[in-house]
């Protein structure tokens, strides 16, 4: 009997669901809007509905489920399985995300952190195939890291390992949602974008973008597109977010000696104009032994990361025990 | 037979040298001042006649001996066995130490960084025995770091992980002597305690440490020593560089959510006056799960720090393969 694991990726917009088979395909995929308006409670029902759907739609045999990964949004306590605050996750407090699926679905579950997960599949997959040592960050709305040592997801004493947004590089910064100081996250995340952009507009500085806005706010996809056309407050302040990631790309380079950096999220998607940037800082400002093995370079992986990362977990069994 | 290992640690003072038979029982230790003046090729000469004067000296059969391995100041290759150009050790560059010693000893030679073996030396035998997962930062001249991650060192693709010094904690801050911005190191070492207070000294600020000097600058033990009497230029300056420590504590806690961070070095010695510090800003700013996991302790071993972590490098066998 083949031995089969549910994968579910648990997102601030979407919750996705597949059944992994042993050689790390996906089968049954499936994905629905996360029903926050229902509270943790509703979402947790959600997720077995989805989960049970998937089983059924993969054809697999449900007796050959041997257990479920998730990844889910930190901050998370994995050696409990249990979700503390995810700003993405309103309304979600300490909830016991794998007590509870474990008695919804009657089999092992994991909680691992979505970047942990994704940093998982862009090694085995993506943009980190062929390589040992691989660090990955993610930059959207946060800023969210894992990494790869010679092949295992670094855990960490209780699964939170690998917070790389929530180190500081600022140190008269400001402070941080997690309530750090001058976190990389809160001087170079698309939310501090779009803020630093709007604090200048507000103060009175010229763009492209105020006639963009018709009242709204703007957001860092606003910026990205207004540098890319050129525009010197756009430019400004998503270059001054470039070199804060190049810096934490560079701590990164001196602490784990990696031979990749794969860099994925939203604010990624702004291209060369981040890339170049970030290469820049790491030829000026890394130590020549370390800089010589890596390659900074983009997520190749799309929406099924996640998935795919939390089948390597299941195979990995990385995970912390209990 | 038993097998043999000589440990060496190769500091920018002193050369220790010992063999360390499987239970990791150090035998013929012996310790010399580095003779620097004539040069990589004296160093070497005077490496070797030590290493086989500890073989002698510890009554160990030469047959026995199975290879050495050495700490040694960082910026190094462990991968090549290459000291690139040590701020400690002047007149070194690209020097190929493993090569060069294999030659004169006729027995395989390890080089790892100084930190790395010290990290190991503290997890099994000192402040960090009885837990997996340890991060070692000494702060002393530089400020270095060691990771031990599941009772392994975290090694990197080359050997030059861990250099948690070198990572940015002020990215409008000074150039560090490595090319980075606004290290760890260029703010929160001895000497930058001892630079940043000769700047206000010389700047006009009252201290009684002008009272101390009759000449020669100031050191970073002077400033902790009129800190400790209540000197506020010094304490002000004392607690600056204290503060930035425990945001680098708080970035390993984020980024490694280890059981235990050990901080040796000779600014370390400044007791309570760093540790408390520390642990405040450990308690106001890192996250709640990997705080709870963690506890931030002063080094307990001494001078043999380096080679007893050599010795334990030398069991666990997890150097860098070529």
């Amino acid at each position: 009997m083949n031995k089969q694991c549910i994968v579910m990726d648990l997102g601030g917009t979407n919750i996705r669901v597949a059944v992994a088979d042993e050689a790390l395909r996906l089968h049954g995929r499936m994905s629905e809007p996360v029903a926050l308006s229902l509270g943790p409670d509703g979402v947790i029902a959600q997720m077995a509905r989805l989960a049970r759907q998937s089983v059924g739609e993969s054809g697999t045999d449900r007796a050959g489920v041997t257990g479920v990964v998730i990844g889910a949004p930190g901050p998370l306590n994995a050696r409990t399985g249990t979700l503390l605050s995810p700003p993405n996750l309103t309304g979600f407090k300490e909830v016991p995300l794998r007590a509870r699926l474990e008695a919804e679905l009657g089999v092992p579950v994991k909680v691992i952190n979505d970047a942990n997960a994704a940093a998982l599949g862009e090694f085995q997959f993506g943009a980190g195939r062929g390589y040992r040592n691989l660090v990955y960050l993610t930059i959207s709305t946060g800023i969210g890291g894992g990494v790869v040592i010679e092949g295992q997801v670094l855990e960490g004493t209780s699964g939170s390992a690998g917070e790389i947004g929530h180190t500081t590089i600022d140190r008269h910064g400001p402070t941080c949602l997690c309530g750090n100081v001058g976190c990389l996250e809160v001087i170079a995340s698309g939310t501090a974008i779009a803020r630093q952009f709007s604090e200048r507009l507000a103060a009175g500085e010229p763009s492209l973008v105020r006639d963009w806005l018709d009242g709204r706010a703007p957001t860092a996809e606003d910026v990205a597109r207004a540098a890319h056309l050129g525009d010197p407050l756009a430019s400004a302040v998503f270059q001054d977010a470039a070199v804060a990631i190049g810096l934490g790309v560079v701590s990164c380079i001196h602490i784990f000696n990696p031979q990749v950096i794969v860099i994925g999220g939203g604010v990624s998607k702004a291209g060369d104009m981040l890339f170049d940037t970030v290469r820049d800082v790491v030829s000026r400002h890394a130590m020549p032994v370390p800089r010589a093995d890596v390659r900074v370079v983009p997520a190749e992986l799309g929406d099924d990361v996640g998935l795919m990362g939390a089948a390597v977990a299941a195979q990995q069994d990385t995970l912390v025990e209990v």
